[in-house]
């Protein structure tokens, strides 16, 4: 038989099918006797339904396993070669593109660094630029159907519009959707940052056999993605996962957001870069002078962790202090959702273990007695791409759930 | 026809019949048009499918609407006489016990003040006394299948545990479903108190028409339900909802559940009443001294808002530094969880209007721009029995989802 591929023929895959094929995807490696009793299927139903994804190129072999009784058995995967998708992250101080195949292998990679202060009109040149390189990639091994893009801030994946980003000076409204649906003619998906975040870890990282976990995106800003009876919970308006947005210190700095004592005042990228400014200025630090040729106001939480790591005395600090407002305030979520799970991630958890046994630390000692014993803390293995793996998976999720 | 009501018979009200039967409960008064609108299903089937309900004494009649096309409607509505439920709400210083029918209309009450630092066997008793006294309340309208109880501190409603009560000495681990399915014989259901006033709200309150809400239970101490995509969600070990224990003074009282700084040392009833303690002692309020008549430890928040009512300069401030102590956690959990709807309950909002305008100040100073717009807050009108009518709501949940 003819293997086929139509895009616009996924409704054809029917509901036997797709019970199959999520399953596979849900199990990665399994074999047809697996997915027969996890189902509750016969096997002869399960062989052609097997059959006909394999046609479709949905799920492919990964070999053969041996078995004590009877034959070996085939081992069942989704299928890369299926389609690729492209996913693009807008971070505050980058935009990164990835191609993906249908197992979330990243085939292909842009990364572009961006100021902070860039005009709205220049971020989304440099975001063409990027679809426009991956849409044309000599490594892509299919077609692309789709097209996912994550920007910070209050996205609406409904109506396809970024509301705001407030680390973004004069980003508001941007109907990014439709600007990258007229230029690609493809169907282009819209979500929060840390949200695809969230999602990358769902399905290829930590949370993938969790049935309540929340991701902590530690980056220029600070979000959350919640994961509440294995379902994304975006709340109801999308604006769920505000952390950066908890208030910790009463009467503190001024944020962005225009309240005061917000944690991303102190413990974002941001907030760590603004503090180690007038550290800098104030003599504080000799090594973050040096490490900045004097100019205060260009450090970067990066500069930071080096100092830190070299043993600077006021960088080391910095970062204690970041982590322990962290650590409370994801100790406040924690114990008002009873997670079994929490996933540290984002750019700054490379800032290295001073800041993320300070933020487990203050996570002990704030996360009530009997919520703390059952909740297991991880860090990410996604890295910094973890945006753009998941905002990619969200643009295939309709091969999944048509 | 004759109409039947057999409870061991309640698998036999078949999927239509339910369908139906929680269209008819949530909607409260609604005409069997509407029902196969709604449900889609064929107005002859719906007619059979009422008259079944009806026979069963699961709905009645209502009275008619009249139409403007054809005859006039006959209005439909749960049948209060079906049955009746138990609930009992165990506070740190009260029990509570009601009775209520399928319609949730309260037959008899029963009220006992404790003492916070009574025995954990000596609660039993009260317990179980106020139990008895409903069922054989001369006031039931029906029989009485099923009992709710709720506690407050860990529950678990699997195994009927009430695992932890920080507020009351001693309490840990008891079998409180087990000790009443023995003395009564009936199925025993349990929940946490906050939960408890939560559902009641879902079902008779403030909540009926929300899909995300939370509800803040000011009590003793403090705590939240959380109804996330209409559901109550309740953490993966059922004990999300702990707001009480976030920490808003990163250094500050030690709180019963041993950590520092928690909303509870500043805000809950037992706080306020710790505060107003010392402030009697160290002679900052002479109103509160001579209510208390000097015997500053006696004093509960109780005596704090009739301090404040009567221009208590001391106590206005306590309350006022309690709501915004509310306000900041609460909003914490709204940047979190953006939900539409916030309501606002427990013993302590009798405190009245400054305890509550604080709230309410508070909560807009640190709820997220974009956030804050669309948020509702609504206080509850459902009283001190909240808590005691959700648990009794709970018990007879097994009849629409058996």
């Amino acid at each position: 038989m003819r293997k086929t591929k139509n895009f616009s023929d996924l409704d054809s895959v029917h509901a036997k099918q797709l019970q199959v094929l999520n399953f596979v995807r849900e199990k990665d490696n399994c074999t047809r006797t697996e997915i027969a009793e996890a189902l509750d299927i016969d096997k002869k139903t399960v062989s052609t339904l097997v059959r006909d994804l394999s046609n479709k190129l949905l799920i492919e072999s990964a070999g053969y396993k041996d078995s004590q009784v009877g034959r070996r058995q085939e081992i069942l995967r989704l299928n890369g070669a299926h389609s690729n998708f492209i996913g693009i992250d807008l971070g505050a101080t980058h935009v990164i593109g990835i191609l993906v195949n249908l197992r979330g292998e990243v085939v292909d990679r842009v990364y572009f660094e961006i100021r902070p202060q860039l005009p709205v009109k220049l971020i989304l040149e440099q975001m063409k630029t990027v679809c426009q390189t991956l849409i044309k990639s000599q490594r892509a091994t299919a077609e692309i159907p789709s097209i996912g893009l994550c920007v910070p801030g209050f996205v609406n994946p409904d109506t396809g519009i970024s509301v705001i980003a407030e680390n973004i000076p004069g980003w508001r409204d941007v109907r990014i959707r439709e600007i990258f649906e007229q230029e690609q003619g493809k169907p282009v998906y819209v979500e929060d940052c840390s949200r695809a975040a969230g999602f990358a870890e769902r399905w290829l990282g930590e949370g993938k056999q969790a049935k309540d976990f929340l991701t902590l995106d530690l980056g220029y800003g600070i979000g959350m993605s919640l994961f509440l009876n294995r379902e994304l919970y975006t709340g109801s308006g999308y604006k769920a996962g505000e952390i950066g947005h908890s208030v910790v210190k009463l009467d503190g700095t001024e944020c962005t957001c225009g309240k005061r004592g917000c944690l991303e005042t102190v413990a974002s990228g941001r907030g760590i870069a603004r503090q180690a400014a007038s550290g800098i200025a104030e003599k504080r630090s000799e090594l973050l002078e040096r490490l900045t040729h004097g100019k205060c106001e260009t450090v970067t939480a990066h500069d930071v962790a080096i100092a830190a790591s070299m043993n600077d005395e006021y960088s080391v600090a910095l970062l204690r202090e970041a982590g322990r407002y962290i650590g409370a305030a994801t100790a406040n979520a924690v114990n008002l959702l009873d997670p079994q799970l929490l996933i540290l991630g984002g750019g700054l958890v490379n800032a290295g273990s001073i800041l993320i046994d300070s933020i487990k630390e203050s996570l002990k000692q704030y996360t009530m007695m009997g919520i703390a014993e059952d909740i297991e803390i991880r860090v990410s293995k996604l890295g910094v791409d973890s945006s753009a793996l998941g905002i990619a998976l969200i643009a295939m999720d309709r091969i999944f759930c048509p």
